[in-house]
């Protein structure tokens, strides 16, 4: 590692002391001794921007900017590290620190998701950069395996449980028998889960990041818009019981396959085996398990938020940053980026789990009658009875979306009805 | 990612056509697309030496060198790869290169565990440099997560599955039920082990991967004369039908600890947790479970041996060369490499698993007396008779190893005995 050209010092401004922010400046000031050696440069914190000044404790080390836009403004700083999260006025402060040459380190999937070809594009006009490890499941270096480790791989499919909230949650919800909304309070309770909990319930944190992955995986533009996304607030603890019976766990998935002709791209609440290695990932853990052409298969676990696990992503990149390794951020140059063909959810093959219930006075063999249970090729059911109510799971054998809804949708005589996707992975 | 000062082309030299030299080859020669857009420069593989012609097909393409060390010594190349494996006389050829202000890839575990520190002092002296990522776990890509993705870390720990044959025979055993000798005869069957197996079932080439390994975790210079190796070789059929009884699989594993006194690096097979992670990983699968002091837990699984999977990291690294991404060596420069105290294995402080077995008409109480029993904190025992013997399993708790092999030295009316370490990971 040559040490010529470096600048003997790095400075850093921080926008944004919440949980992360503040792991970033306790590293920064505090744990340097840990990576100091490992790069030819001095890093040095000198500035911090907070909507609130209460969390800054240490003004005679660091300066306190109030107006973000200032500490971006800097001519003395030349990396900004933002850990503000999904907030308007973001993406104005990105586009300021850019045109003025500064890289940036980010753990904002929701920007980088939804603006990143554009924010790539000014990055490169500007000669500068933008560093996301962070962004896409915290500790797990997945942007950095993507880019970098597999960068000799067409990468084939990945399939990955990237939302701690909704993990945790599913989690509660089978190991304490316990409905989704109780989960939910209890997560926010114990401080998995945000007092609005939209994003990470609905799928939507998993679609950002998912998009974000695909989008390196593919060479391809990300297509944020183009991702099929469902959360988990339909799950019942009556879907959860059934998994259990017919041998299988609830996970909320981000899947990505190509085929070489299009993506797949989608987020939804699946059924897989209890063997597989995706259903032993619980609590607020993250996990990938990646298909390549040359490396074949591989499967990564560990902690896809908290304030430390993430921080440890952002000063992993700022050491890249110190050390001069850069990748493009999509992987290739922004204008080497395809608009990649999407998959329709409606075109997908799979397996379906079913969920019906109805009055138990109701003539069963009527309702769920052999012709229905052809068309949606079936292969496994369980009944039970509750609140004079017979609850009813079903299996199918492979079969298209589209096929399996229409049958799904016509079916007459049931109260109830919820269908969830079976994965083999 | 600056372009400015970059070769336009970069050329390659590869000696070794073995297996991973072979993909290696393909790979450079036909599969560009994958990677071309990644890189600022053209890669172009220019010759190749081997000991016999008879791999090599394509002479219009590249030249074939007779002897390496006119290879390595052929102005024109910029990069050696490295893929010959154990062999004398490769020293020699990594200092040649060295000196000539080639950079080295490689995939040579046993070189660079033994003589890594010197190499990397000749590297850093030429301004040239060595990676290493396929030489650890093959397609994990362990050596970069250890040098830049947790490089904000106190490695604490890690724990891996690091020889594809090993675990591939322990598995073998364990589902076929068949001896040491008749699953390693088969893995030579199946391609899975080599004709002299040694460096694999004796624990000697994941002493390797383990050594550069904790070099890296610990910013220390490696010691693998320093590193306490087990095989599997003494392993039994009726080990592993104990640990079974017990709710233990029998892994090999290579083990760091870092209490921030001193290390702790061992290889020998254990008694791990069915419910473990690290006991999922079966057949040829390698695995790495890290503790990091902000990152927290994270567990890789993947491909540690095969022709493409190998190359796939080699490659990898040939892309981070092309795109100017480097590390120190062992993450720091040479002469920062402090020298690591070394915790002797009779310090251990586990639990135990003791086999002992003797004549059907011995008194079992006698043998295994209460006092003996004390001793070693047992905490369950399990027998059965077989062929007029009476097989003992017992399980401990933790005690020191030096006071636990004091007292299994020591009992007497036994023909036979052994002991596993039992790992709660």
């Amino acid at each position: 590692m040559s040490d010529e050209n470096m600048k003997k010092k790095l400075k850093i401004g921080l926008v944004g002391l919440g949980v992360v922010g503040k792991s970033v400046y306790e590293i920064l000031l505090n744990q340097k001794e840990i990576f100091q050696e490992k790069i030819p440069v001095e890093l040095e914190l000198v500035a911090v921007s907070s909507r609130s000044r209460k969390n800054f404790v240490d003004e005679k080390k660091v300066k306190f900017v109030a107006d973000p836009l200032d500490l971006v403004l800097d001519k003395e700083i030349d990396i900004i590290i933002e850990v503000v999260g999904n907030i308007a006025n973001i993406q104005e402060l990105w586009v300021e620190a850019l045109k003025n040459g500064k890289k940036i380190i980010t753990a904002n999937k929701a920007l980088f998701a939804t603006k990143g070809f554009e924010m790539a594009k000014l990055a490169q006009e500007n000669d500068s950069h933008i560093a996301f490890e962070a962004s896409c499941a915290a500790a797990i270096p997945i942007v950095k395996m993507f880019k970098e480790a597999f960068a000799a791989n067409k990468i084939k499919t990945f399939c990955g449980i990237l939302n701690g909230t909704s993990n945790y949650i599913l989690t509660k919800m089978k190991n304490e028998k316990i409905d989704f909304s109780v989960a939910l309070k209890q997560a926010q309770e114990a401080g998995y889960a945000e007092s609005d909990p939209v994003f990470d319930v609905e799928g939507i944190d998993t679609a950002h990041k998912l998009t974000i992955l695909a989008a390196i995986a593919s060479s391809t533009k990300p297509q944020f818009d183009n991702v099929y996304v469902e959360g988990i607030t339909k799950i019942t603890i009556d879907d959860i019981n059934f998994a259990d019976e017919f041998g299988y766990k609830i996970k909320l998935l981000g899947i990505y396959k190509n085929d070489g002709e299009a993506l797949i791209q989608v987020v939804y609440p699946a059924f897989v085996s209890k063997d597989s290695r995706i259903a032993s990932v619980d609590d607020s853990f993250n996990a990938v398990f990646t298909q390549g052409s040359n490396c074949g298969d591989s499967f990564v676990v560990g902690r896809g938020a908290g304030g430390f696990e993430t921080a440890s992503a952002i000063i992993a990149d700022l050491i890249d940053m110190a050390c001069k390794r850069y990748s493009y951020e999509f992987g290739v140059k922004v204008e080497n980026l395809k608009t990649a063909k999407i998959k329709k959810i409606q075109e997908r093959k799979g397996k379906y789990f079913l969920r019906v219930s109805f009055d138990k006075n109701s003539k069963k063999d009527m309702i769920l009658s052999n012709e229905f249970l052809e068309k949606i090729a079936a292969q496994q059911s369980y009944f039970y009875e509750k609140n004079d109510r017979i609850f009813c799971g079903i299996i199918t054998d492979k079969i298209v979306e589209e096929d399996f809804l229409t049958a799904f949708q016509e079916l007459v005589g049931v109260d109830d009805r919820h269908f969830i996707r079976v994965e083999e992975i």
